[in-house]
């Protein structure tokens, strides 16, 4: 029987999952895989305000210092979240010489790079399944499963908040915020939502998947990022009508020694496979070479899932020798590549104005896309009772960023026919 | 650098596909994940006729006994396929220590069970990523990526050539004889096609999922197993008309100790994400605790999608120690399940009957069922002109597949006005 003694550090919804997780399978994981995980200590600030019977002997401290110089700790399972203490904690832990297992996508996101060298030069392993997905095997998907292809294209479904909000409002015919309530009536929203309908959650998924599947860490400020507020009912109902989806997706594409990477809404054809990936649920759709496409997709949020990653990280580490090659693939980066920027990028747009009904409008909009060499696939006005407002609905040919920019800063200015921001979703057909 | 060799026994298109990765890839493979593969000797029974100029130094041979009682040699990649003399050559590759890599469907599904053993008592590794689904890593996912997940259902598309027959019958309303014309067309099935258009491909690779997931290797003759042959282009078009989809599913259940396997063609949901995986892609869905529901979709068909798979066995083989620890979880049985007979199991069917158009059909067709106490849930006649047998289609209620199998018997008696063996699709939700 292989034992292995867990320094856990942080106690909340995931890390208790995780405690109960174990409980309930130890019989199965002695038997399966001769393994005994045992929480020897336990460190969360508030430990006094929660549920400490499923730890049983685990010795409680408030003091995460407490594990970090406990020799008899193997490994450490940082739970906190954020940037510091937690970056303290697991630089302190691999100095100790001891194993880490986080969820923490902010710190990978950010020091990744950094954690990824400590980690080799002390041959410790560094497992963090559970910061992107959850507990859906994304992370080892990419560095082992389908280890030895090169990737071109990543599209991924990976804040299930936002997917679940656009779902709702698909589905249900709501707005925004009436699904933005929905999803924090359900637990799926903080009170804060501003980090997941910002786009930002994402944009730190998108930092470690992009470094796994193309080797290179893009700084997180480097990555647009544009969330899901501005989509409005109408512009699903539009999608819908087109045979479209609306989707936040979290783009990432390498074409020769260069490498572009956003987040932001994305229509998207209905009948690919991503379009169906609804609710909670998260998606990531990969080009490899000689592999071809490859879609995973499963429950990416909720407490039991990111303790079921954790959980996965813990046997593979036990099922490790002391010698940690096993990751050396995660630890070297690949080809230098060079950060494309949004601006030079093509796509096509779906354009939503909201203008007053008046003769000469649409020439106005139109003069001005014109200008900037934006070319017209279709427009569409929608039938109205004399509201104050009137949605104009247009699908341009592929553009560069820069031009459409320029053009809407100026349609903006026509403050007399123009009642508010117009709305921007770029389009992808995910060939 | 981590140097293995390698004795490749089989040149075919796997074969030369692999050669040729590695061959492109060893740059990469050297940066990367500082391995040098080399391919020691090849054996192949017509390597005359083929190019080997990609072996370069290699040595060739035609007797695999030179593989075998090679020391130099690490690990032996069996890519002949058929029981033998592949389980001669793995048994000795193990006697003689060497690890196996092996696509090799039909051995696994057929002598898993003593090969593991076998490996297991000989510290020696046994790889198989691409005995299901090619190179896209449902075995790793299931084995390590949700490893500590207890799973309860698992519907697999596994078979590329009868996923796109049915397809292109859907697609280009055409017929299951040109579908298959077609796949054959494009290479996507052999020449004599009864091995996937029978169902059995998918059997032998879900009785290696089936175990893998439930720790259960059910015999493959206790599978029961349906293809696609008797499909017609009117089944597909009523799917369509309800919203339904036809695949060929393989599917294994858990409930408590009781374990059902079978492969036949399913009408699924159109909104199942299971729906959307069209042409040669394979999809396995996984309802795993406490992880939930789980997708894993890729190019489960063509040499190169093999060859990558056994690239990525390669490179999880270099990684690991001596110590086979890591597969243990592979070798062991989980509980003791018994099998389900296919009788007593209950589920919803889709029925057509070819009739002569006459009063008086209708109600003997739905007293029999009534007689054999089948629910039914609707009924359709198609529009016709006279022709000299007219569809009826019938949804049943939740029925045994004893008593369904009854009743069809009896109906199928009845020559003077069933002008055809009647054919019944089974329905799953998914749920």
């Amino acid at each position: 029987m292989n034992k292995i003694n867990i320094g856990l550090i942080g106690y909340g919804v995931v890390g208790q999952g995780l405690v109960k997780l174990v409980n309930k399978r130890r019989r199965y994981l002695r038997s399966k895989f001769q393994v005994e995980f045992i929480f020897k200590t336990v460190c969360d600030r508030s430990l006094d305000k929660k549920d400490k019977a499923p730890l049983e002997t685990a010795k409680c401290t408030n003091d995460f210092r407490e594990i970090l110089n406990d020799p008899e700790i193997d490994v450490v399972v940082e739970l906190i979240g954020g940037m510091n203490p937690a970056k303290t904690i697991i630089e302190e832990a691999l100095k100790n010489k001891k194993d880490v297992i986080t969820a923490n996508k902010e710190l990978i996101a950010n020091c990744g790079k950094e954690l990824f060298a400590l980690a080799k030069a002390q041959r410790c392993h560094l497992y963090f399944e559970s910061s992107v997905g959850g507990g859906m095997p994304i992370i080892q998907m990419i560095t082992e499963g389908v280890a030895g292809n090169t990737f071109y294209k990543l599209y991924a479904i990976i804040n299930g908040t936002c997917n679940f909000i656009l779902t709702e409002m698909t589905k249900k015919d709501i707005s925004f915020s009436q699904a933005l309530e929905e999803a924090q009536k359900r637990g799926y929203a903080e009170s804060n939502p501003t980090l997941d309908v910002s786009g930002m959650d994402s944009t730190h998924k998108l930092a470690i998947l992009a470094y796994l599947a193309f080797g290179k860490f893009i700084p997180v400020k480097e990555i647009y990022t544009e969330g899901i507020t501005h989509i409005s009912h109408d512009d699903i109902e539009y999608a819908e009508s087109m045979n479209l989806a609306i989707k936040l997706l979290a783009i990432a594409k390498r074409e020769n020694d260069e490498l572009e990477a956003h987040v932001y809404p994305t229509l998207i054809p209905k009948d690919h496979p991503l379009a169906s990936i609804n609710g909670v649920f998260n998606g990531v759709y990969l080009t490899a070479n000689p592999l071809g496409d490859l879609l995973l997709s499963g429950e990416g949020a909720g407490a039991m899932s990111a303790a079921s990653g954790v959980l996965s990280d813990l046997l593979n580490l036990a099922s490790q020798g002391d010698d940690a090659d096993f990751h050396r693939n995660i630890f070297s980066e690949g080809a230098d590549l060079k950060v494309r920027p949004l601006d030079s990028i093509k796509t096509r747009f779906y354009l939503r104005f909201m203008c007053i009904d008046k003769p000469g409008v649409l020439a106005k909009l139109t003069g001005v896309l014109g200008e900037h060499e934006i070319g017209i696939n279709s427009v569409s006005q929608r039938v109205h009772n004399r509201a104050s407002a009137v949605p104009v609905i247009m699908l341009t040919d592929y553009t560069t960023e820069q031009n459409l920019r320029m053009a809407l800063t100026k349609i903006q200015e026509f403050g007399d026919i123009i009642k508010s921001k117009p709305v921007a979703i770029r389009m992808e057909n995910l060939t």
